[in-house]
């Protein structure tokens, strides 16, 4: 079958993958969309950081099986529909649209769908999913809006984490797809006063689409000259931004890192100790999280429509990521094999 | 008056400091007993640093009003008694033991009491306190205890922020006196597994006899590899603890930073975000947590006894300064006019 793959650094299109074979508990769906996330750029060009970090971090207790010197597996904001259940697995009808948290259940455990040299992703024809995982896609939501359940539950997450109150002033840092799923959570929370903070016109256009009340350039001064944030959410991800964040933020403000950054990083922890100021460090969300992104997309509490620039087939994923990196062009394509 | 100041890096002894006079709302003390804290030590040593970070934090709206080229009053946790109250002013009896948060209310509004060219601290024979402020010393405590409510606030502040549950393990990183005070407050909430860690041989002894079930010594093996702590209380204040607790700590880790770390520090963002760690940052306590502070010291809940190492007379502080940076011989210093 056909896929896109990792290898050496780059996407690559291959259309001799072996056909995945569902075991008891699994479903061979056929996928019909997947978004291509921001971390799947990230680790095509710093796989090895990527992996030496998850190693480290994780202090010998698993890390990432990842072996970047063969093919890697990659896709995991994905709908699809189903194929066909394995050995004594009952599933929904064939033809039902689905789409799950990204791990599939097996004999070796709990496998992430997310890099793998075996696990196959959403960058393919049909991958394989788990019986009780699968969440039917409802009230005819278009796959490719259900695809994008993945990257808004993170955002719904970042907000859940925040414990904000709709009275309360949120400023997001960054637009790009988490910023832009941060903002849909917290306009569908109802919080009266969303600021979005972006360099690129066309993301805050984006924002303000997708619920902000205001969208600040950064170029004509710091968010923080206008606003007076309750919680602030770092949506970018590099180097600098949480120390200025610190330094300017109010006393008492709980700041909720979203983005994430890779390399090491300065702060003056005094900043923080002078405000009493929370960090919330927060990844992914829970199975509750994920459901509840997908009702309220299909439910119309959150319309991605804006968010998709672009489609492509598994033959248009290299040009693809070479594309997303200009945020005036792009914020999330999907892959529809 | 006799008092100890900080001129030009150094505690000097002068017997030449006119009489404070109390204003209406203001209460002329004797000062019984006065702790020295270490953050009187840093700012001996580094006290344009802090002034010039403080202002840099408070970005024009305050700062630290005090000038280092001239003398330089401090100490913030007294215990003192009542000799006269100012115009229109009611009070306690003269010779009444009091205490107070280290703040006074004047014309120029709300005063702190803790580095200062003009409003006098616990470092000397007399000293203004406010009226509406002063608490009563309760249950015949000893002055010298009584003068460690503020202190003993910290810790507490500390351990409230935290929200600690009694099952949940604490491990507290740091036996210099905040360390102490997190370890009392966490053994007087009834927190079942403390663990304390600190090179000091005397510290970990200290921590044992506060209330530490366990004290670990991190020469001999990170504390993390002996336990797995839902929170960590970072009491140490130096670069590089903080990325090291997010490395090591366990997924979901509550980092309390209670060490005032005045340098720039580098932390890894993706440690904290692959565990979603918090980090609160803590300073202080409310008035509410100081007359808690206060009533557990007076109920027994808590018996500082162990903590204080030593007593000077005013004309003594200096050398006191000096002897405090062997943690082997001393934890709590007071000065007793």
């Amino acid at each position: 079958m056909r896929a896109a793959v990792l290898r050496g650094g780059r996407m690559v299109y291959r259309d001799d993958v072996p056909d995945p074979v569902p075991g008891p508990g699994q479903v061979l769906v056929a996928v019909r969309s997947c978004g291509i996330c921001g971390s799947d750029l990230h680790f095509a060009a710093h796989g090895d950081e990527v992996v030496a970090m998850t190693e480290r971090v994780s202090a010998g207790a698993g890390g990432m099986d990842v072996d970047l010197g063969r093919d890697v597996f990659m896709g995991h904001e994905f709908s699809a529909e189903v194929l066909e259940a394995g050995p004594d697995t009952e599933t929904h009808p064939a033809g039902t649209l689905v789409t799950s948290i990204p791990v599939v259940l097996s004999g070796k455990g709990v496998e992430p769908i997310v890099y793998s040299n075996s696990t196959i992703g959403g960058y393919a024809e049909r991958m394989l999913l788990s019986a009780p995982l699968l969440l039917p896609v409802p009230n005819g939501l278009d796959f490719r809006h259900a695809s994008l359940t993945e990257p808004m539950a993170v955002g719904l997450h970042a907000v859940n984490k925040s414990n904000i109150a709709p009275g309360e002033t949120a400023l997001v840092l960054g637009c790009g797809p988490i910023g832009i799923a941060i903002i849909a959570a917290l306009a569908a929370r109802g919080v009266e006063s969303v600021v979005a903070s972006d360099f690129s016109p066309k993301r805050r256009e984006l924002a303000t689409a997708m619920g902000a009340h205001r969208a600040l350039d950064p170029a004509q001064g710091s968010p923080f000259d206008t606003v007076k944030p309750a919680v602030v959410f770092e949506a970018v991800g590099v180097p600098g931004i949480i120390d200025d964040v610190l330094l300017r933020a109010r006393p008492g403000t709980r700041l909720v890192v979203a983005g994430v950054c890779m390399q090491p990083d300065t702060v003056h922890p005094f900043f923080a100790i002078a405000k009493e100021i929370n960090v919330q460090f927060v990844l992914a969300y829970s199975p509750e999280e994920f459901a509840d992104s997908l009702r309220a997309l299909a439910e119309g509490d959150i319309d991605v429509t804006p968010l998709i620039t672009g489609e492509v087939g598994l033959d248009g994923v290299g040009a693809a990521f070479d594309d997303l990196a200009d945020p005036e062009r792009h914020c999330k394509i999907l892959v529809t094999p």
